[in-house]
């Protein structure tokens, strides 16, 4: 079963252990991003070199490519990618709601057509469990209704009421003697009524862990802050707290003041994708002519491979003759200072001196 | 300066030792190619790792993006792509003809625009070394006319005429102690005639090796092997023979049989981006049906970290995907099988069995 041993606070912040299934993860953690059972162009060695401990596959595209069976044909997640570190699997439904074309949102599930090819699919809260828990994942997540950045009251009541009843049926389908440990997600939207009461209903509910879903999906940067200022505290403090889809070297630096553990976000390995490198001075975009003949490393203090290998120069030239060295390199550069920015986070929390350095770290970070 | 030490020999079959500019390369040689400075998904260290000991970098393309000043300021090749193997560029002629759109051609030289931006550049015998000089590779090529398959009589005679005349050009504005070897490089068509005329003329302007240019084009396999069996006899015996742009590893160990040292060939490369994965069984496209649920390696008998890691379940998956890691690992696989082919030609040659060996990998290598 999942354990959540808490080394140090400091304010709201926490520095702790995770366990689960013979995972060891040091929170705050950061979770790269492996979509499709890979986190984009690199291998499960380079991402336990970066300092992952744990990544996030999703459940909606696995489940419909390659499909359940063949990943369990395969011993499971980890066999079938060759990762021995931890993995959470995202439920679903974020990616229902945003990739396939829905049929029908009923009580029961949803019904939806397939991105890749257009088939007709049912998912449900207990199918949302099975899938996950065949998968393999060492985290699977309840399945929630996402509520759009925009959505009328009721709207949002609606879902999250829905989400609510969908999290109590989960949690009954799941059977927590496979050691997989079942985190329910928190809704409602961007006012903090709602919010609160999902909270508070979620709680009730007694999982082994909570993510923060539904933010960062085109809300101010405020309101974003407001509804985590109010959930956090209403949740378990002895279990962990999984901020979903966040973000930024800054927006991590900042929910973990408010308590946050865990996170995942696409922005270093996308951006990276894109020409983004991550530096502690910032994030730079190395298609800027300004690089053209810079003969140094992406970031002085990184002791990446890249950074120990490579020039600004020759990267940029692999990205402008578009060619696959450079998206590894810059992907597998900035999951390196993503891990060096949490190794640094836990290690002033150890020190008691986490709000100054978040403080300084915010001064001086260029997004 | 460059030499090569023949160690054994069986019938025209030769391995050997090239040196140049403190690289040993063991030949018969696989060069992987790297157009744009990067043996396409590969880091340097891994392709060190695939056992390829020199790698085709393309002068056309780097003469273009990113320009030979900034490979200059930035240490030259090696430094540049962080490769310290030896490194042997392709002079521009068969890529002017191939991918630029061709503005006049000259006595003088050719007048071109990059298939990039389209901007004009002209570029003679005499730049075409000077160019590769400054880039700094270890072995340079000679500036020639390739020949279309289907060329006519007089056509060829032409091309190759000035071939020859551009080879004796760009020998005379090489220079020798910068420790570069220049290799002329034979056309002559798809004629025995003009084919032997000119592997005659380049010998007699003494290049420290020499290369067979102008085959692989379109025309049928027996007009290659005939053409190739009617010009290295006519190579001096104590340089190095290098088959440009071929091939298959069947062709390899058939041009083994006639006395080449040296190939280079995208096909591992391109065709690994493709799906396909060499084996010592032959081929196989992992897109195909019948690998969904293969759990075994792309090839049992090959060491490589991708055999070792992942299925070709798991391959095949990522390729549909779309995912980079597929491109990678079948890049890396096929790349090591083919230096694994090159070890056991120069091991069965060593052993005086290469005959029988090339026989028996003929008979069973399913392309």
């Amino acid at each position: 079963m999942l354990s959540l041993t808490i080394q140090a606070r400091e304010g709201w912040a926490r520095r702790g252990v995770l366990r689960v299934r013979g995972h060891e993860i040091d929170t705050p953690a950061f979770m790269p991003v492996g979509t499709q059972a890979t986190v984009k162009s690199l291998t499960p060695a380079e991402v336990r070199e970066t300092g992952a401990q744990i990544i996030l596959n999703n459940a909606y595209h696995l489940y419909l490519r390659p499909g359940v069976e063949l990943v369990e044909r395969c011993g499971g997640l980890h066999r079938f990618q060759a990762w021995d570190g931890g993995i959470l699997t995202d439920s679903g439904g974020y990616q229902i709601f945003s990739l396939s074309s829905l049929h029908k949102v009923a009580e029961e599930g949803l019904t939806f057509r397939s991105h890749i090819d257009g088939s007709e699919h049912f998912m449900s809260p207990e199918k949302a469990i099975e899938v996950q828990g065949r998968l393999g994942a060492d985290i699977i997540m309840s399945f929630d209704q996402p509520i759009p950045w925009g959505a009328t009251r009721p709207q949002t009541v609606e879902a999250t009421e829905r989400t609510h009843r969908w999290a109590a049926r989960g949690r009954a389908a799941w059977n927590p003697e496979t050691g997989q440990a079942l985190f329910g997600i928190v809704q409602g939207g961007f006012e903090e009524d709602p919010r609160k009461l999902s909270a508070a209903e979620l709680s009730a509910l007694d999982f082994p862990g909570y993510a923060i879903g539904g933010l960062s999906v085109g809300e101010p940067k405020e309101v974003m802050w407001a509804m985590l200022d109010a959930v956090t505290p209403l949740l378990p403090e002895e279990k962990p707290r999984y901020l979903m889809g966040v973000g930024l070297p800054t927006d991590i630096v900042r929910a973990v003041l408010l308590g946050v553990d865990m996170f995942d976000c696409v922005l270093p390995t996308r951006m990276g994708r894109n020409g983004s490198a991550f530096t502690w001075a910032g994030r730079i975009n190395l298609r800027n002519a300004q690089y053209e003949a810079d003969t140094g490393p992406l970031d002085p203090r990184c002791p990446c491979a890249v950074c120990r290998t490579f020039s600004r120069a020759y990267l940029r030239h692999l990205l402008k003759a578009g060619e696959i060295l450079a998206l590894r390199s810059l992907t597998y550069h900035n999951l390196t200072l993503y891990q060096q920015v949490m190794a640094k986070i836990r290690e002033n929390i150890e020190g008691g001196t986490y709000v100054e350095w978040a403080a300084g770290f915010l001064h001086t970070y260029r997004e």
